[in-house]
Parts: C-alpha cells; sequence; structure tokens
C-alpha cells in the first residue's frame, strides 16, 4: 500500500492524460507544460506507443528524446506513469518476425499498420517486450518524474490470436491443466461428433470449425488467452518490480470489461486502471459506465482505481462519434470519482495532428488552448485539485451485490445455444439499471465470495455455475440473504457441461422451482406477463415450493410463472424466466429491495441524481450529480460542506442540469 | 423390396432417435433400455459420430463398447439403425491429413472441431472411410439388433470444398463430361470476358472470382458436388451390400433439400430418409415442412420413406431456438406419418451432457424421465405402436403434380441474375401452399416425368428447362393437362445459356405469350394487380393467343397482363408473371384447380384441418391433424374407426386444436 | 484535336455498342450488319474481352475471326472502337502466373473465372498486356474500319490490389515521392501508434491493420492504385501512338467516378469516355447521373466526351435489377447529349446467350429483332442520325463550379473519421441536386483552378486541401466570388494532417468562423433547423465575422448557428454546419443564386424538365428533357427549330413526360 500512499501524496486525485510529445516538435512541449499548470494537471501517461521512437532499429535505442520529456515534466511538478511501451511493436520488428502477428480465426493475419497486433504467444514478441521494458526500467528507475508503471496497454483489446504458436502454447496451457488427453475428452466431452483426442498434440484452437466448435473448447480457449496476456503482464511487472521496487505498476483495462479475467488480475495490480467510453449518442451511458466502475472499484475490495482514459469529447472508432453535450466530460468525471476513482485521465493530452487517431478529441484539441474544451478542461482540473483531500478515500461495501464471472460470461456467450440474445453485460446492465434509478449503491462479487454482509446479492445469468459458487449462493440464502437470480444460471459446469437433473439443477432446492423447456423469444419481440412486458426469452417454469408473483400473459406460456418468490432457510430466492422490461424491472426490484431492506444511498432523491459515498480518516464524501435535464433539489440529512463551492447548504441542495456538488460531512 | 418389409416387420412405424450412449457412463444403459421400453422406442441409430470412439488411434480399434451397446438393443428388442461413422474424421486423421479438409471459396480451411470436414474428392478420406465402414460391417454383419445401414449423415450438409484435390477431380469430372475443352468452353460460354480454356489443366474450383463467376461453372461445380458425394455414399454402400446383402441401406437427406441431387440419389437408397426441422418461431413450419415431405414422398414414387431426425423440442443452431409449443411434437410427427413416412425419429434419445448440441432437445430431456417432454414422448410411442398396421401403406398417387428439378434450383440461384428475391423453395413454397390450405395432396416430379396421370401440374420458376423437359410439359398440355407455370421458367438450357427467340422460348407456343423484359420489385416491394397484389417480380408479357385473367394496375408496367391462361392442344396452360400475394394465390389456385376438376382429399376440410390418405392391402387410412387453434369438425364421407381412441365417428369427427385422428375405412 | 475531328467527321454522334461477334456463330454477323444499319449504327466497340480469343495459347495468335469483322464493319460503314483486349487475361496466362492475380485486403486472391483480376504494379502482366496490344495495333494499323483505340476497360473497378508484388511497388512509389524514410515517416505522422519505419523495406500496403489503418498510409495507397492503373494505361497508349499516330486513344471511366484521379488522367486521353448505369429502382436516377456527366464534359474543359456504355434496359449487377420504364432509354440518351456526349452507346450490340451477363440488356434482344427494345433503340439511332451538326458542340461555361478532388475523396472516406455517414458522392449529389432542380448548368473543377470566370463556387466536403486549393478558393471570394462551402472542408493537408488553428483553419479567415467541435448525428436521424432540417452531421460554430442565417433547434446545440454568410473581400462566403434536407436546401441555394445572380439555363421552366446548351459554330442547340410524370410546357425565349421534329414551336414547347426536344437557334 506503501507505493500508491505515496502515488496519492503527490498527485491527489490525479488529473491528466496520455501524452505524447514525440508526435510535436519538441518546443511544443514549452506550451505543453505552462498549459498543464494551467489546466491543473498531476499526472501523464508517457510513452504507450513509443517502442519505435526509443528503438528506431533493432537494439539501437535513443532515449535522449524522452530524457528531455521526463525532465521537462519534474520540472514542471508533473508526475509521469511511464509505460512500458510493448502496447505496439514497431515494423522493424514484425518485418523480422512476421510469425509474431496476430492470425484470426479464419486464419488471416492482422497486418501491421495498426496497433497490438502481436501474438501473446510468441517467444519473439515476449522476449522484445521484455528487453525493452527492461532498458526502460532501468534508464528511468529513480527518476523524478516517475511515479507509476503503465505496463503495455489495453491487454486483450484486440482479436485472439489463433495462430501456429497459440496452438503449440495451447496444448502446453492443456497439458498443464488436464495432466491426461483422457481428461481433457472427459471435460470437453468430444465423445460428441468424434472429437476424441488420441494425444495433445491434436488440439488446435478453435479456428473455424463448422457448423460450430465445441463450446468446452472455445471456452478454455478464452481462459487461455487471458492467461497467456496475464504472463505478458506479469514478465514486465516482475522486471519492473526488480528495477524499481518502490514504483508501483498498473496496466488500464479496456473499455469492453470482456477480455480477460479481471479477478485472476487484480491481485497483480498495485492499483486498478480502467478506460471508459460512454457513448454520448447512447442515452444509457452514464448507467452502463456506472456498471463498469462498480466492477472496478469491486476488484480490490473498494479501493480507489484510476480512470486512465476517458474522451473530453468524441471518440473516434464508433461509426458516428458525437462530442459530448456542455457539461457532460465534467459530470461524467465526478461519476468516476464518486464510485471510487482516484484518477480523471483522458486519452489524450494533445489531440494527434495525424495518424489513426486524429479526431479522436484530447484536452488540448486541434484549436489550441482557447478552445471551450480546453476551459472545461482546465476548469475540471481546478475543481480536483480542490479536493485533494478525498484521494485514497475508500468506498463503504454496498448493501447490493452483483456476482459477475468471466470464465460464466464468456461461456454465456460460446456457440450454439438457445439464443444469441442472451448476453452477459446486457444482463447486468438490465439488473443494475433498477438500483441505479433508485439512488442504491452495488458492489461485485466473484461468484463464490462470502456474501453475508449484504443485505441483497443479484446473480445475472451465471450460466456456469461452479460447486463453489452453487455453495455459497445457497449458503447466502439459507442464512437469512435475499437473492434476484435471472433465467439460464446454473446451467453448466466449469467445463460447460449441464448440470443434471433438471434446470437449474444447482439452484433448484434455493429456488423452490424447476425448469421444463426454453422458449427464447423471436428477435426483438416481448411477451406479455402479468404487470408490463418480458423480453428475450421465457421458458417454462414448474413451481417446487416457489410462489408465482408475476405469469406470462401472452404466447406459448400463457398463464405459468414469470417471477417466482421462494423462502428458502431464513432468506429468500427470487428467479425471473424472462427479463422483464426497464419499467417493470423497476418496480419488481423495488419490491424485492424492500424486502431485504435495502434503501438508497440518501432519501429521497429525486430522479436522475446520483450519489455514491466515500470515506476516509472519520470523513464522508457524497458525490452528488445531477444527471437529469431539469434542476433538482436534494434533500440532505445533515448540514454539509460543498467543497467544490465551499458553500455548505442545509436541508436541501440545488443542482443544476448537469451539475455537480462534493458535499463533505465529518 | 424384401429387405425393407423385413424392417417393417420388425418396427412397425419406427419410432426412437439417435442412440449415442458412448457420451454417458456405460450404467446409463440400463436405464435407457427400460425408458426407451417405455416409450415405446423400436429403432435408434447408432453410431453417427462414433469414429473416433471404435477407432481412438489409426487402425486400432475398440468395439467393446459397442458390442455391448448392440448386445443390449437386441435384449431390449430395440432394433439398431446402424452407421458407418464416417461423417466426422477423427482428429488423428485431420491432424495427419490436414489436406483432406474441406477448403472454403475464399481458400480458409474448416477447421477439426465441428464435423463434416472432409473434402468428399479426397483419396485419403475415402480409403479411411471405407475401411472403417468395412470393419463395422463386417462386425456386426448377422448381428441380431442389426436391421438397417445409416451411411454417413447428411451430405452436402457442409459447404462445398474448393481446394486443389477437388479441383483435380472437377477437372476429371468435366474431362468425363465433355470429352474436348472445346465442348467444355461452347457449353460455358467461355467466349465472355475472355474465360476460354486451353486445356482442362486450366479449370479452377469457381472459388471467389471478381465480379463474380461463370454461371456455368457454377452450376457444374454444384453438379460435381452432388455427384462426389453421390460416389462417397455408393463406396460405402457397394461394401455394405456385398458383406450384409439382405439389411437394407440408407442414409438421411439433410433438411434444406438442396444439397444434393435427390433424383439421381434415391434410386440407390433402399428407403428414403430425411431430417426435418421445422422452427417453432416460423408461423409457416407446418406447410414449409409438408413440401419436403411431399418431395420425399415422390422421391421413390410414393413409397413410405423415413423421417430419420427431427427435434422434441427446440433445436440449438438457429440463432433463436424456440421450443416447440405443447403439442405440436405430436401433431408434426403425425404430419409426416400422414405424407408417407414410416418412421418418427428424433435427434436424439438422451440429450448431451456437453459438447456442441446440448442444447438441442432430445426424447430423455437433462432433466431426465420425470419431464414433461418425456411424458409426451412416450404419449406418443404408445400412440405409434397401436397402428403397426400402417406401416408399409404407400400414398396414393396425388391429383397434382409439382415438378422440382435440382440443376434448375441450383442454376436460379446462380450469381447476376435479374434479382436475388427469385429462390427457388420461395417459389415452391408460394405454390404449395394454397393447395396445402385447401386440403388438396401434390406429388412432387422430375420435369421430364410422365404427367399424364395428373389432373393439374404446377411448375414453379424452372428456369432450367431440358430440351426433354420441354417436350414433356408440352406434350402434358397438350394431351389435356392443365399446367400453372411461374415466371423466370424456360430461360436457360442444362449449361445455362439462354433458349433464344423470345422468353420462355421453349413454352411460348404452350403458354401463348412471349415476355419482353423483366421488371423485378425492389426489395420488399409490391406491385397492384387487377385482385389483390404480386411480389418479387413484374415482366411485360406480350400476349400471343393467351388471355389476362388479371393485370397490373400500378407501376411502370399497369394495364399489362400479370396473370395468363391460354389453351393449348386439349389442355390449357396458366402463367403467373408475378409472384401473386399468398390471398390471391389461393384464389387463382382455386381458379384453376376449379378448371382442372381437382378437389380436396375430403370436401368440406374446415380451415387448418390437413388430412393426407395412406393405402394398403385394400385398407386406407386418413390421417387427420387440426393444425389450427380452434377445435375443429371434419365431416366424414363414411363411418370410420379412429385407430388411436379406439371411437367410431360417424357424420363428423371434432378435433381439438392440435388434435389428431387416424380414421381407417376397409 | 485532328484525330478527334476525324472521328467525329466519321460517325456524327456515335451510336452504337460493344459488340462481341466472338460469341456467336459467324453466320449471325450477317444478321448484325443488317439490323446495324437499320439501327443507324455508326460505332461499335470491338474485342473488349477478347484476349483468349486471339491468342488461345501462349504466343499463338488467331485473328482470323477478327479479320472478317473488321472487314465486315467497314463494309458494312461501321466504324471500330478497337480495344487493347487487355482487360481480361486468359486462363492460360494466370494458370501459369497466379502471382498476377489480384490479392484483397484480407490475403485471399481473386480466383480467375470474372475478369480484370490482374494486379496493375505486375510486371507478367504489363508485358503480356503491351505485347498483345502491340499485336492488336500492328495488324489493325491501317484497316478502314479503325476509328479509336479502346484501351482495357474500366480501369479501377476492381478491388486494389495488395499482393507483395504490389507492396514492392509501393515502396518504389513512396520512395520517389518521399525521398527519405524520415520524409515518410513525418508525411505519414508515423509516431503515432508506434509505427515508424526504420527503411522503405518495412512498408506494406495496407492490408487489414487492427483496429485500424493509417489513414495516410491507405490515402497515399489510393494515389499509389490510381497511378499503377495509369501506367498500365501509358505503355499502351504509347505503344498504340507510336503504331497508329493518328487514331485517337480513349479508356471507358467506371462508373464509380471514384476510382482514378480523373484530373490526372483527363490530359492522356484524347476523348474521355464514360461508362453510366443508372439504376431504374432509384427515383433519383437521373439527377445523379447528372453529376457524373457534368465531371466528364469538365475534365477536358467542356469538349465533348462519349458515353461509351449504358444499358439499354436492365443490368445484371445489382441484388435488383429492373428494365427502364418506358421512354427512359431514349430519354436518358438524350440527357448524356445534353450534358455534352458525342456518344450514346450501349453495353452491348447482342445480348450473350450464356455466360456471367447474360441477363444484361442489350440492343438485341434475347428476343431478336421483333423486340420492343430493339424498336426504340432503332428509333433512337434515327434520331440521333438526324442531328450529326452536334457532334463537336461544346457545352459552354456555367455560371456554377462544384469542386471536385479525388484524394480529398478518399482521404474523406478514410478510416477512423468523425462518421462514416459523411461521403463524397452524398455531398457532392446534395449540392447538385437544388442546381439540377432549378434549371442551372454546373462545371466541375479542381480544387486549386482558377475561377475568376464563375458566380458561384460549391464546395462540398472538401476535407483534404492543399495550400493552392485554400489560396485559390480564397482568392476567389476576396475577389468578388460567392462560395457555399459543407461542413467538414479544409480540415487536413495532403498527407491527412490536420491543418492546425481552428477548423477549418485555411477558411476560418474566409467563412468568418471558427468550428469547436462535431456533432455527427445517429444513424437516419435529423436535426430540426430555423426552418426545416438538418443530416447526417451538425457541429459547434462560433462566429468570427459571420452572420447566421439560420441556426440549430433541436440537439444539444439548439441555438447555435448552422448556415452562415460572411462578407470577405469583394465576396462572400456561405457555410453549412450540416447538410439540409433537400427542400431545404433548394430554399438556401435559390438564396444564395440570387445574391450570385446566377440564373437558370431558360427562364420559367416547369419542376421536372431539364435544359442544357451546346454551341459550335455559331450554333446554339437547347437539349430539352421532360423528367417529369407530367407533360409540360416550356416557355421559348425566341423561335427555334426542333431538330428531331422539324416544327419551329413560338412561344413555348410541349413535351410530354419523358419528352425530349433539340431546339437549333443559329
Amino acid at each position: 500500500m506503501n507505493r500508491i500512499d505515496a502515488l496519492r501524496e503527490r498527485v491527489g486525485i490525479a488529473y491528466g492524460g496520455d501524452y505524447n510529445p514525440e508526435q510535436w516538435p519538441e518546443e511544443v512541449q514549452e506550451e505543453d507544460l505552462r498549459l498543464m499548470k494551467e489546466a491543473g494537471v498531476s499526472l501523464v501517461s508517457v510513452g504507450i506507443f513509443s517502442w519505435a521512437s526509443v528503438e528506431p532499429r533493432p537494439g539501437e535505442y535513443d532515449f535522449g528524446w524522452l530524457d528531455r520529456v521526463m525532465d521537462r515534466l519534474a520540472g514542471g511538478g508533473v508526475a509521469a506513469c511511464l509505460a512500458t511501451m510493448t502496447a505496439s511493436p514497431p515494423p522493424w520488428l514484425t518485418t523480422r518476425h512476421p510469425e509474431m502477428l496476430t492470425v484470426r480465426a479464419d486464419g488471416s493475419a492482422i497486418s501491421p499498420g495498426g496497433r497490438q497486433h502481436y501474438c501473446p504467444s510468441s517467444p519473439v514478441y515476449r522476449e522484445h517486450a521484455v528487453r525493452l521494458a527492461e532498458r526502460v526500467a532501468t534508464r528511468y528507475a529513480g527518476h523524478p518524474a516517475l511515479a507509476l508503471w503503465h505496463v503495455n496497454n489495453e491487454y486483450g483489446n484486440v482479436i485472439p490470436c489463433h495462430c501456429d504458436v497459440s496452438a503449440a502454447a495451447f496444448r502446453r496451457w492443456l497439458a498443464d491443466r488436464y495432466g491426461s488427453v483422457e481428461e481433457l475428452n472427459d471435460a470437453w466431452s468430444t465423445r460428441f461428433w468424434a472429437q476424441g483426442y488420441s494425444s495433445f498434440e491434436e488440439v488446435l484452437p478453435p479456428r473455424s470449425p463448422a457448423p460450430f466448435a465445441n463450446p468446452a473448447h472455445a471456452l478454455d480457449y478464452a481462459r487461455f488467452t487471458s492467461d497467456e496476456l496475464l504472463a505478458c503482464y506479469l514478465a514486465e511487472k516482475e522486471l519492473l518490480r526488480r528495477v524499481t521496487p518502490d514504483v508501483p505498476v498498473t496496466t488500464n483495462f479496456p473499455p469492453s470489461l470482456r477480455p480477460v479475467d479481471q479477478w485472476e488480475w487484480a491481485p497483480h495490480l498495485d492499483v486498478v486502471g480502467y478506460d471508459a467510453y460512454p457513448d454520448p449518442l447512447d442515452a444509457d451511458a452514464a448507467p452502463k459506465v456506472a456498471f463498469s466502475y462498480d466492477v472496478m472499484r469491486s476488484l480490490r475490495g473498494g479501493q480507489p482505481w484510476l480512470l486512465m482514459e476517458q474522451a473530453p469529447g468524441a471518440v473516434n472508432w464508433r461509426p458516428r462519434n458525437a462530442a459530448k453535450p456542455r457539461g457532460a466530460m465534467r459530470l461524467w468525471s465526478w461519476q468516476a470519482v464518486a464510485h471510487g476513482a482516484d484518477a480523471v485521465m483522458f486519452f489524450q493530452w494533445r489531440q494527434s495532428r495525424g495518424g489513426a487517431e486524429k479526431f479522436h478529441s484530447a484536452m488540448v484539441p486541434h484549436g489550441g488552448p482557447s478552445t471551450r474544451l480546453f476551459g472545461e478542461a482546465s476548469a475540471l482540473g481546478r475543481e480536483l485539485g480542490a479536493v485533494r483531500d478525498l484521494a485514497g478515500a475508500e468506498s463503504p461495501r454496498a448493501d447490493v451485490a452483483m456476482v459477475l464471472d468471466w470464465p460464466s460470461w464468456w461461456a454465456l456467450e460460446g456457440p450454439a445455444h438457445p439464443s444469441t440474445d442472451v448476453r452477459f453485460l446486457d444482463a447486468a446492465w438490465s439488473c443494475h439499471r433498477p438500483l441505479y434509478d433508485a439512488g442504491v449503491a452495488c458492489d461485485v462479487v466473484r461468484a463464490d465470495a462470502d456474501l453475508s454482509a449484504y443485505r441483497l446479492v443479484v446473480v445475472p445469468n451465471l450460466y456456469l455455475t461452479s460447486d463453489e459458487a452453487a455453495r455459497a449462493l445457497t449458503r447466502y440464502v439459507e442464512e437469512g440473504g435475499t437473492l434476484v437470480m435471472s433465467f439460464f444460471s446454473g446451467i453448466v459446469d466449469p467445463y460447460d457441461r449441464v448440470h443434471l437433473g433438471g434446470y437449474p439443477a444447482p439452484f433448484r432446492a434455493m429456488l423452490g422451482l424447476t425448469v421444463e423447456e426454453f422458449h427464447p423469444l423471436a428477435e426483438d419481440a416481448s411477451v406479455g406477463l402479468t404487470d408490463g412486458s418480458g423480453t428475450v426469452w421465457s421458458e417454462e417454469v414448474r413451481l417446487e415450493g416457489a410462489e408465482a408473483v408475476a405469469h406470462f400473459t401472452t404466447g406459448p406460456l400463457a398463464g405459468e410463472p414469470a417471477v417466482t418468490r421462494h423462502r428458502f432457510g431464513r432468506g429468500e430466492a427470487w428467479y425471473l424466466a424472462t427479463r422483464p422490461d426497464p419499467r417493470t424491472m423497476r418496480a419488481l426490484f423495488d419490491r424485492v429491495r424492500d424486502s431485504a431492506g435495502v434503501t438508497p444511498v440518501l432519501p429521497g432523491l429525486p430522479e436522475g441524481v446520483q450519489v455514491r459515498i466515500r470515506e476516509k480518516d472519520g470523513s464522508r464524501w457524497y458525490v452528488v450529480l445531477n444527471h437529469g435535464a431539469e434542476a433538482a433539489d436534494v434533500p440532505l440529512p445533515a448540514p454539509m460542506r460543498d467543497e467544490l463551492t465551499g458553500a455548505a447548504p442545509a436541508g436541501s441542495l440545488r443542482l443544476e442540469p448537469r451539475g455537480v456538488a462534493v458535499l463533505r460531512s465529518s
């Protein structure tokens, strides 16, 4: 923890962005430092994609420019989150070793000319990457600007590699995992479709089988890919730890959350980093990103995390990339802080003049410092500078926990399922939203976690359920907890083999029901419910002790249970045999919360206002955010001080649309 | 015929499914046999994908487990439809011979890990397959369980192979077909786009030419692919015939009908087998599958055929896979029997615990025998057991015949046509549906068949027309027949070369018209007709003796003929210059039927009720199916006995929704 | 110019089509010549795809059949536009040299079996092509039928090649362009994503990088591809010029306009050729093709050009290919003449019996000369024959010019932009349409042209702006011109590097504004304007001297300027910060025209009537076209003679729907 404390001491709530001065004439750096000061920048990420700039030819290094950048940063009082620079191999390397390129499932290689086109299992890549990281670490160990190591970039934000090198590594990984090919055959159910292996040597990546891959094979390949990337990370991290034992190390998880098993990774990060890119054209952008932030906050048990990247305005990689509406940059930045972030960082400091991301917004736009955007970025920097104390404040445990399990996610979206419309993030968002809208905080937990401290546990589509998870969740209810589980949970074991004995076998007793058959809905169709409508899915439920609290009213299951409740042990378990529409979901969750005794962070919150709490050394901060289109009056339980304005609102606080307040009570 | 009679004697209307006990611990087989008895199972398909299980390493065989399965079946009185197991080559074989993998048109190989990934022209594959089939045949020749051979599985239900081995085989096939490269150049019209070959050695598969392939080239590749698959079948069949001359041999045609020329294949099957997978989410599932069943019944002139696979509930390979609504499994099974099936078989007996098809429903679901589904499967088995006499009953010749020609189908859907919306199955369904809805039976015939026994012949989109077909159809009308032909028929010869002299040249005299130009409609657009509307297509018709019975009323052809009738010789020929909407099509076909004297199977059938007849030894069975949502009263021409209930309804029969009756009159 | 004058003298307004007699038995040629005479055919394109027919084996030539074709044409008084036949390499060549096949970005080769599957950088292809062209030129030099050379076919109407041969050629092209790899790195901004090259040897085509290619890399590849194709053209052209110095040389630009930089190509063509395929199912087909014709007319400064291909009726390469409605073939043919065409040619003379384009309509359809289509083609030929004098008449300079720049077009549609909905043709059409509808003629000009002669200059999405272009446009306004510029113009330099200093930096002074941020709209969304609505795009404009003439009324920019006007120097510059809907665009352009003093070709034109002028030797022709669905009365400023009817309408002219008049005033 000391490493991170030192960082916090130095940068407070870190503010800044990716800093790529090598894209500019050196004289621009003078202006950069001046503007950083003006904008309150305390931390910048340096060198993310600088491999070709520091090692322009094999083994030939040019650190001079970077030395001067680091010196200037140190001189200007800006800390450096220094990259190991290994995310984008330079042309000289891929020219000499085309076998290190990522190969897609269809056998075509990702061509150089973009980024992150390396095979994570490639020994050539790994050797060159670690060699570079060592050079960088050695050179900047002890440099006064160095405050944090940034390993690689967004591991997993690429197409998984299916090359022959990966195939060989996958075989070793399988041999480690299963010991014998008989075990592998059993785990993968290879008796089906004559897939029995006589030797590990016969196993290939799930490239493009027809009509589709063995799902267990695909699932293990996702695990393998996460592990191979983790091995890349660890190789660099160990090197860094050895050279600079006191400098904390992190990497930035990619926005989509999905590629790597973050429960496995988080213990190896000194602090969790995350890149968030909510889409301004998506009306649900804020609630969706709130879920991501809850994940980040939970990965290390409520410890602060770093928002390593976001866009000041538009991104450039969607088909249509709108700028953020006025005030959204500030509001959404504070939203990250509300959810536990100790850093508000942007990609990037100065907008590129050329290259693939020149239309990605930046703190200093193409128009320069006289732009509205730079003005807003500076104002935000000043605000964050005013709450230095908040840095290090942890998020208190919430009353509600939501289960997230990466192998289950991967398996859920595997081939040949009842419906391609059942995707994990949709399920998680649909359960998270009614809590978010009600002003209720939510932690995210492992499937086999000790849940005894929570009043309510939400389990969206836990398709893959280990025995440990089944036991943990059952015990939780038995001992008095309230649990909500959505359909298609408890279906398979960790090898994607069905839990026999009636769906969902591991939870039948707890839920008091069994499911006879699945009736997924046609595309974009809905089914009537006693109150409201269901989407995506329906299924035939046979009650075995549970009571129906809502029924299907249309379709082939009209009259059958759609939502059930079961008293089990000292607790109760709710089950959703469909995905209710958002309004119905909200009413249902209100009812469940009522039953579980879960209340909002603050009582009486107006619609659209979000509040989250952080705590440190006896202080408590309420970050209050008005996401609504109207001004709102927020009732306050006690007098507090608004750290941004210095005001001390009593009774209630008025917030304009997109308004923010940071209230402190001691 | 003796071979098949013996099978019928043994199993009656065969009932059962694919039986894959190797996916389970051996002790499960005891329960299997007990449940099969409970469910009335008489026949199971064994070993479809067991290659890797019986030959786990090259040339090393393990038949012990299968011996015990076969013995148990024999002991339990269940007959075995034993597979040659050649549909899915095991990993050891593809690892040693990757050159035997199917290669897609884009040059990428289908990766092992699924099934049916073999190149049918591969000598390696063929040798190994026949070697395996011989081993299996030799071992189980004379085994008391063995009742029927199941060669491979769903030939053609894969992407056609475009590899270099296929290329060489294609060249040999072409040399056989054309003799000289000059003949080939002429047949393929290679003077266009400078495609003239100077030698067969220059010919490649139609891989991915730009902007598109020579259609004659593509058409011959479809013929070649069907022939290569047939050669695979015949090699196995000949072996089986040699070793077990008394055991009938079949294979199961894939659901889509399209891949192989079934007229060419059917003479080589002792009994036709078919896999049917109507989609419960498709409101037209039952009428569509009725067309497939009519094809199967017609392939061997009204002989009974085997429904080798269907799903008890949901499948798993569509994007969204709904379970069948209650009662549909029973209703649709009887529908197959009504259309001449002597088997009602499912994929599969016991639902897989793992692998790619674990969410495909089965007779014994994951929930075990206490499920509703197993109960319904058992009830159906008992019903089928009650009508053993029906086995072997043939379907009487219908009054109506529909022309189906595989090369025409393939050519119709070739590259660079007036409209990609003109697809054969849509055309066939649109013509079959008004007959189905009216309770009229329909046979399916070759394009060059002797049609003199039919009152009405329907010709949907017979794009490719040989001289023989043109003569047969013309003679049919001339001699007094009534014929309905839809647009874009009679366009090309068997080499996809236009019949010159005004469309549709071979039928101008018969139809009394010529077509000036095609005006296909925009996507999803329709065009007004005198009564109703047209879809997909319109065209400018110039009458040459025919009379217009409907006109276009909108669009560039407003006022021009849309439907015509022509008295020709002693008969009459109708022509559809568009595809009328279903309601208009029904009215039109009612009128045509009236003219041709074609009446329903039973008079006065209520909407939604389907009846089909089977006959044997002086007995006649009426299988009566209520597909409608309401109960229906079916008027009966004479007293009959309901074989399922034992009742003897007089005057009329009441059928609940999804109700079935099997009435026998002697 | 003499070369072309001689051609005109011989063929008048050339009429005819692609003539491929090698697809037919030789005796058909007798009928061909007879029918050509009947149809008034004066010019036919011969041998476009005849490589395999004249060189059936390597180095073995068969010109006998072609000699007889040419002789017959000469005998029949039909001139030959003779192809060099190099567009589709024969099977023997690709079999021997598969390395000459086009390779797609994904690494797969275009398979032989179509056409134009050659890599333009392939030395093998080039040598064989020039060798063939030389043979053809030598043989037919001086042949009386030879009137025009047709090099290759539709250069660029293929997928750009990404093979290794192309890669090497691209490196040479880059070395020529940039001299040193440092310059390349600077131009391509390779500091981003670690793309710095240490040597030209490391550069590859932009095959399929992830997540996307460097846009400057992609842009240079488009330039390279255009240049390589031009090199192919020039190699053949130089050979032809050497052998037949007096015969004019052309090639036909492909319909899409986009593939090659026609400003670079046009000086090398003795006359511009173009293939136009308006879609009869597209209600905007006529105005869209009018823009293409304006481009063609402008490429060589108002000189007549040749419509080398169009379809008499339907084409065959769209998903749905409708025939032209009655009268459209005539109307659209005259539309080309109105816009300056001296040829009305079809693909093709006689409809193919087989092969990939057999459903492409032709002058002699499958139904032969008794068809309606041949009758209409003959009537059109007679009409064109009646206006021989018109051949060679130039199009007077219009009052309005629209800027078109190919590199800007390619760059605009490059990777990772604010919105994929911003496409050049849509932008050009949206600006061209209100002029077209108002009866106003429009020239097309280079971005750096001298514009002083124009009253109004329209600049749709000039994303890439060179300093020269910026200066030319600015000077134009300064000196009194009126200019309309649409959003996302002036953004980058010729290396796709942003012009810094506030968008659009090169035009800020001229426009009197800067753009803070881009707010592209969601798919198919619109935004309210003071009057009407905007589509595709919105952006935040800060006025710096300009006045707002319309505002956004909805969305995040409500109240901000949407359309502005700025008096600058002696002129004025309008700016569109969105793409107004067509009705609003029309009103806006009417207002701008009013301000600029731009009037229609003829005053008082009824809705739907188009008029264009051609002039020669003191004569002036008004080609009047009624595109509307109703008859129209066109007021005439003076008495004129209708060259088609011989009538001399006074005061006004009545035109039926799809009616055409060619009025001459001397």
